[in-house]
């Protein structure tokens, strides 16, 4: 089986594909993805967004396209930053300043010491679409919480300050292998595993 | 100003006196207390312990005896092991058993990929009292999370589990003087001196 990933991310990519490769199904990115035009992620949930990238990229190309759209929840910020994971600094904020963002919304919001407070889950939804029309949608979920510095330099987004208790360490200190196995993303991907095994 | 401790404790003291010389203040342990009638510790919470010991051996010395009690609730326990830290793995449990215990029950509770399940805290009641009069009662309180595996060789009770997010380490990976400062009986400590050099 042939999956079309409709993302430019070539992390994304890699670690989608080592996954669905163990099931004999092969991960391509959508040719030329760059010079289609681009979907605009202004949903208000990450569920929206992934059917809208989903469905807006699938009348380009034959066959199932899936897309994801994540992001983080902290507990002391109501949520925040949630679809603006990606940009909490700004517009065109790098992983740096967001983490820094995150770190002084936190602070601001007082009761630092309280660890209640720094709980956080990662969030991801994975849409999978064919020619305009959404075959199934999935979710999967990370819980940890936010430490008081960045630790650890794999991963990437807020990984250096989410801690997984189980493990006793942040995402950014786990291998490509080890995050996968217990991340939203992995969570999700393997949902969508199951559906295509399921289905097919 | 001197201060009796009612504990045979070497590491209390040593603690209690290093925080308490800084504001001329002795901390000296009940003389032969080893060989007084013990308190029998069957109060159902900190304070009714801490009490019960400074009361029971503020009887056999002149001036001001303060006794501690403390100990560790865990969210997913419903606040076990409480009173019970110290023997939680049986009457004569060490450390070591006393952890595997906790872990072995969070692990019974289930759902130990959530962090709030993990979310703990210690408190420590201290209380002060003379020739069998309660002088005051203090508490002191530090929040944090149980990991997956123990952490750390200093401290002792629970401290190799007790993960402390605003430094990212557990109590056991701290010195004794940055434990103190964040800690439970350091919190108590420095409210019971507050109190006394308010009354002084």
């Amino acid at each position: 089986m042939r999956l079309i990933l409709a993302s430019a991310n070539p992390g994304k990519l890699r670690e989608f594909g080592e996954a669905a490769s163990r099931h004999g199904i092969a991960v391509e990115q959508l040719p030329g993805i760059q010079s289609l035009p681009p979907c605009v992620e202004d949903g208000l949930t990450f569920e929206a967004n992934a059917h809208k990238k989903a469905l807006h990229y699938s009348v380009f190309v034959k066959g199932p396209v899936f897309a994801d759209d994540s992001g983080i929840a902290v507990e002391a910020l109501a949520g925040a930053p949630g679809v603006r994971s990606a940009r909490f600094a700004g517009p065109h904020a790098n992983d740096q300043a967001n983490n820094q963002e995150l770190l002084a919304k936190l602070a601001a919001a007082g009761l630092e010491h309280v660890p209640a407070r720094r709980l956080a889950h990662y969030l991801c939804v994975i849409a999978l679409a064919e020619r305009g029309r959404l075959l199934t949608s999935v979710e999967g979920r990370a819980d940890g919480l936010i430490l008081g510095e960045p630790r650890g330099s794999g991963g990437f987004g807020y990984d250096p300050l989410f801690f997984y208790p189980p493990l006793g360490k942040t995402f950014a200190e786990l291998t490509p292998q080890e995050k996968f196995a217990v991340s939203h993303r992995g969570e999700a991907f393997r949902k969508l595993l199951d559906y295509l095994l399921r289905t097919a």
